[in-house]
């Protein structure tokens, strides 16, 4: 892999950092590695191993030499520089959600589906943070027993808001405690000491944006266009790991211990369940990591047949669900050389 | 009523003092008030209305002059007390779990099932918060279409440990924010800037105490012994007003709209659905006022039929989740004339 040259647009955003992060943690080697952001990042200087890189403008001609380019920037921008760079022959892994819907994107959580990766045609999409986590948590659940329907709560993080929403409940935090006026502008509200039920603008049915990707990328993901999934997303003062309470039912019985079993085994995934000794998944351990902790898993009671459970699960925001599964999706590609060259 | 001689027991914990800030807000006369506690809280004055009352001492004796008590202590206190005062024929409305459950004691919503407290034998039970704050949001929506099965989680306020809890958030975010190490008392572990997925003990099927009073209370107040409902029930760092994301099975049709008809005509809840201009409960919004606040009401996009809503509820978990019921229970039984004399 010390052959092919990456570039990393976004790359002194929240979730760029922990890519560049991720990337020596993995002791991953590339011929030459370009990071590109908006002009008022450009000149920034940012240590690569033991080197200092400095940060680029983008232009056209900068993907002229990238081989693999990683985006982690808004939708908007995206559509942009994606596209412009996969018409040059750039293989891109997308963080938006420009793309991750069109048939000839594959939109990958390595554990579920990485053969999907084959079929790119120049762009690869890394799913939503809260599908990526609840995804990852049920894969093999969802093998062995077939998902159906889901009701899921979520408990999201700040981080999902990038550097401004975690700035803002820090913020927020110390000008409570120092008697100041707070300032709202990363969320719809004051989050300290507060939940917001939104994420995202809300369609005509009264679903958030957030709410909908579950359902629409998790069909995608799990290749099961019949899956239901409703969701409620709330923004919590956490700061980066994303929880939710999840109920499944399934084609085929599953019991808890079977369940557990499972769990046990899948890949991206600690079991934490033991209840008497209140040990289960909480945000504050699954910080700074990137396996999704799973716990509380037991018999959803208001079902009479063993084919519906309740689980609780966390995971790291800006890791397992943003740049950890982007650096996985660029592992896969380069192992699969299902780069253009 | 300026007849009656109240009792308090518990009277400077937090559900006490919020009761006796509910009586003089309501106006609420008695011939006489006795405010009780335990040792260390003896000698203390409280004001009410423009008098100073002293706190007294908790003993047999104590009971003689009182015709209402009102018992806001834990479980195994109140199973001492309130069963010494009910044998000498004073009428006891219990905040605790001690006896929520027990055939000949009515458990009451005054909202949805005030005509319970008829049958009562010396004492009555003020059911779980976030129970209340559930059936008075769902009552009306009850009576119509006749719930038979729901799915819970909630995002429940620190102010549910008391005095303590509520200590405890702020003194961890008072220390985090000075650097200073924490500590952990109320709670399983850190709360600020966390999520603890445990509120009481588990029972062998992996579900907390906390849980299962939902289904337990829920069946008896709404007197449907086959309402099913399952529950994941999660401390969040919030001062004092719980939210539960909810999704409710139907035996009859209802629409989004029909439900938001009813929820704008139910006693005890303030509709507040308004998505495109970001209108929902939010705990900030519900914290020291009475009303379950209810929005995102939708329909549930997993079933196929008019029979299954999706919604958000906010309420006081001090007052109308605990002190509040309390006093509208006193109110309905002074009412009725449901006291013994």
């Amino acid at each position: 892999m010390a052959e092919l040259r990456l570039g990393i647009v976004g790359a002194t955003g929240v979730v760029g950092n922990e890519i560049i992060k991720i990337i020596q943690e993995r002791k991953m080697e590339f011929k030459d590695i370009k990071l590109l952001a908006s002009k008022k990042s450009v000149g920034k200087k940012v240590k690569f191993y033991n080197k200092d890189l400095v940060v680029e403008d983008l232009s056209e001609e900068t993907f002229e030499d990238i081989d693999i380019l990683l985006v982690a920037v808004n939708s908007d921008l995206s559509k942009k520089y994606s596209l412009l760079a996969a018409k040059k022959g750039v293989t891109v892994i997308d963080n938006s959600s420009a793309f991750r819907l069109k048939k000839d994107v594959p939109l990958i959580v390595p554990e579920v589906n990485s053969d999907d990766i084959d079929n790119h045609n120049g762009i690869i999409s890394n799913p939503n943070c809260s599908t990526i986590i609840a995804l990852t948590a049920l894969n093999k659940i969802n093998k062995y027993a077939g998902i159906k329907r889901m009701v899921v709560s979520t408990y999201q993080a700040v981080s999902g808001a990038g550097a401004q929403g975690l700035q803002e409940l820090k913020e927020q935090i110390s000008d409570l405690e120092n008697n100041r006026d707070i300032k709202v502008k990363a969320f719809q509200y004051q989050i300290a000491h507060n939940l917001i039920p939104q994420i995202g603008p809300f369609n005509s049915d009264g679903y958030s944006e957030e709410e909908m990707k579950m359902q629409n990328e998790g069909r995608k993901i799990f290749n099961n266009p019949n899956l239901k999934i409703s969701c409620t997303c709330v923004r919590v003062p956490v700061y980066r790991s994303h929880s939710e309470s999840i109920t499944i039912e399934t084609e085929k019985e599953i019991t808890v211990e079977k369940a557990r079993e499972i769990l046990s085994k899948s890949p991206g995934v600690k079991l934490v369940d033991d209840p008497s000794n209140s040990k289960y998944p909480m945000p504050l351990d699954t910080s700074n990591q990137d396996l999704i902790f799973v716990g509380r898993v037991r018999k959803d009671i208001t079902s009479e047949d063993n084919k519906s459970l309740t689980l609780w699960c966390c995971g790291d925001q800006i890791r397992k669900g943003a740049a950890t599964n982007a650096v996985q999706i660029l592992e896969k590609v380069i192992e699969k050389k299902a780069y253009r060259n």
